[in-house]
């Protein structure tokens, strides 16, 4: 993390909230972003929750890399969440290191959690974002969206706040973690572990991060994000002006410099211990299992309308996964379509160009918004 | 490793090898174990080819781990590689840390090759087991078998000694790693630099090894390894006795326990700078880019008889990996069979218990042994 960073818009909640694991965490901060303006009706709210790294500098610039926002290519004027009808609004995840209560938050004492942060879960998360939207005097929102992780908390809105969720958009999103989705997710937390640099979690201690265990377990999660064609596309087999008689370690393979790339501008913004308990939550979460093992108990007597998509390619989260959804939905008689948009870009279409993926997005919001009667 | 590795029986070459690189690379150790009975024709030899992390401990128990060999469900009395009738062979690759030359081998100062060790490629590990074919006084081999990086050696073998190979098997294969491959590889490859005990390759001067590394490398790859299927199968989400309360790195998850497990099991027996040296040469394995483009030319006039052998659930040597070698030796007019193995088990399937494979296996070599006039 960067030493100085940058002040984020927040909420604060005094009374705090008891925790999912029984802890009472207090105070809470929730920092935030919000996009377009809020109508009279204050129904035209969509709230956007990010993934694994994400932040809620959605259609912004990234304060600490520059970066354009993590989704200018859905958020804006004009694009499918049309910031010109809609206000946007996306929070940092309780856990998390973009200014919300998290690992690198003070305890009493003044020193940072660290590992002695309380296990946050899905569940958690989500109640702390309805906290803020009930700070922003929003009874209903018009559409709770995201891919990935952010995918798992839609579902977990409709579950825990249905009647407060007109629709629902999960992408490339799951009800539970498979055994190899936690299994890539436990080795990313060996790989920090195994960093001295970790110091247990404590690193704050020692002024140091753990930037090369976070580095590598980033770049393995990078490694599923992208579909075979899409790494080979990007990277092939190309060499970089070199060969078999290259010293180890040379960037032989232009995938390597790219991944080792991604490894390192990643440990500027992203906190160790944050992604610890966020990748937990995530394993953690399973909606089926928390309704006696009946997904479609999640979402018994829901009126909100649901849009699952899911990306041909995606392995991460494949299409199977979304259809789990898609039966459970149709079983507890909720309204819901499903589209899986063809793409070669594997787990990460969500967040890249795919027309199709734009057109389906607008088009399902223009409808509920003429449902909703929102202008 | 074990700091007194046990003594392996092998074959010197004192005129050593040129490798492709350039470098000329002598004296030349191959630590090879034999199995059943060469015969008088010398024409029933079979030579195994072992995979990225195995070894010449086919049909015995490991040295260092004590657990039984790799293939003994495959190579022994009665089995589809029936040691009653053939002679079988299998050496440690070039490379290698279980008594061929590779990384822990001594270089003239007396101290080890470590970081220095010259590239090798899967042509350079052929030439150095065609060596001791040689040294073993066989002209012909019966059968060239082997899996995964095994398999890379089979084509290479039919590719550079074709007239020297009656039968080959590549199974669960490839004629060059895919993008995805190279990408796990190279994390495998980061995560072991990025332990501060690797030193830079020449942690035999400090007396450590790289232990946290190597298993974070292990771990990831044994992911590759295993399908969806197989992972939860075996794991699922059974929980240990915790739940959303326990601290963070408790065995929550039975998967979790066991890839560490398995990493900390590897690095008893296996030195990080071959894992280098030997993911490179996977990495670097492109027989077509060796044939201007074209994988057919590899096979030209090919007189071997192939088996092709993949297995449905694999995704890191997917069937259509397979498939582009078969085409390849049809367009060359060569004698191919190829045969996909229903199995939900993932890559691992070639080292684990298969019924289709095994009858796969021993129907195609009596065929051939029929043809090659072995009783």
């Amino acid at each position: 993390m960067d030493p100085s960073p940058p002040p984020h818009q927040h909420a604060s909640f005094a009374e705090g909230l008891t925790l999912e694991c029984g802890q009472h965490l207090a105070p809470i901060d929730i920092a935030y972003r919000t996009y377009g303006s809020l109508n009279a009706a204050r129904s035209n709210a969509v709230l956007v929750c990010h993934a694994l790294t994400g932040d809620q500098y959605v259609a912004e610039p990234h304060p600490v890399t520059g970066k354009p926002g993590w989704w200018e290519s859905v958020v804006g004027p004009g694009r499918p969440i049309d910031t010109d009808r809609y206000f946007v609004v996306c929070s940092n995840v309780l856990g998390g290191c973009m200014g919300s209560t998290g690992p690198l938050s003070p305890r009493d004492n003044g020193t940072p959690w660290g590992p002695d942060f309380p296990p946050v879960t899905m569940a958690d998360m989500v109640r702390a974002q309805a906290m803020l939207i009930d700070a922003l005097g929003i009874e209903r929102l018009f559409c709770v969206i995201g891919g990935s992780m952010g995918g798992m908390q839609v579902l977990q809105w409709a579950a825990s706040f249905g009647p407060r969720v007109f629709a629902a958009v999960p992408i490339a999103a799951a009800a539970h973690h498979s055994a190899q989705n936690i299994a890539f997710n436990e080795v990313s937390r060996q790989a920090i572990a195994a960093d001295p640099d970790f110091a247990a979690g404590r690193y704050w201690a020692t002024g140091t991060v753990p930037a090369r265990g976070l580095a590598v377990a980033r770049m393995m999660a990078h490694i599923t994000y992208l579909s075979e064609t899409a790494l080979s596309r990007k990277f092939g087999r190309r060499l970089r002006g070199a060969d078999a008689g290259a010293t180890m370690f040379d960037d032989i393979f232009e995938v390597e410099s790219y991944l080792r790339h991604q490894g390192s501008s990643f440990v500027r913004r992203f906190d160790a211990n944050s992604y610890l308990t966020i990748t937990r939550a995530m394993d953690w979460f399973d909606l089926a299992a928390d309704h006696d093992g009946d997904l479609s108990r999640a979402f018994a007597g829901s009126r909100t309308r649901f849009c699952l998509v899911s990306f041909s390619s995606d392995w991460l989260f494949p299409t199977a996964q979304s259809r789990v959804v898609a039966q459970a939905l149709n079983r507890s008689a909720a309204n819901v379509s499903f589209v899986e948009i063809r793409s070669d870009k594997g787990h990460d279409a969500f967040l890249l160009e795919e027309p199709d993926f734009f057109t389906t997005l607008a088009g399902f919001l223009s409808g509920c918004a003429e449902h909703a009667g929102i202008k």
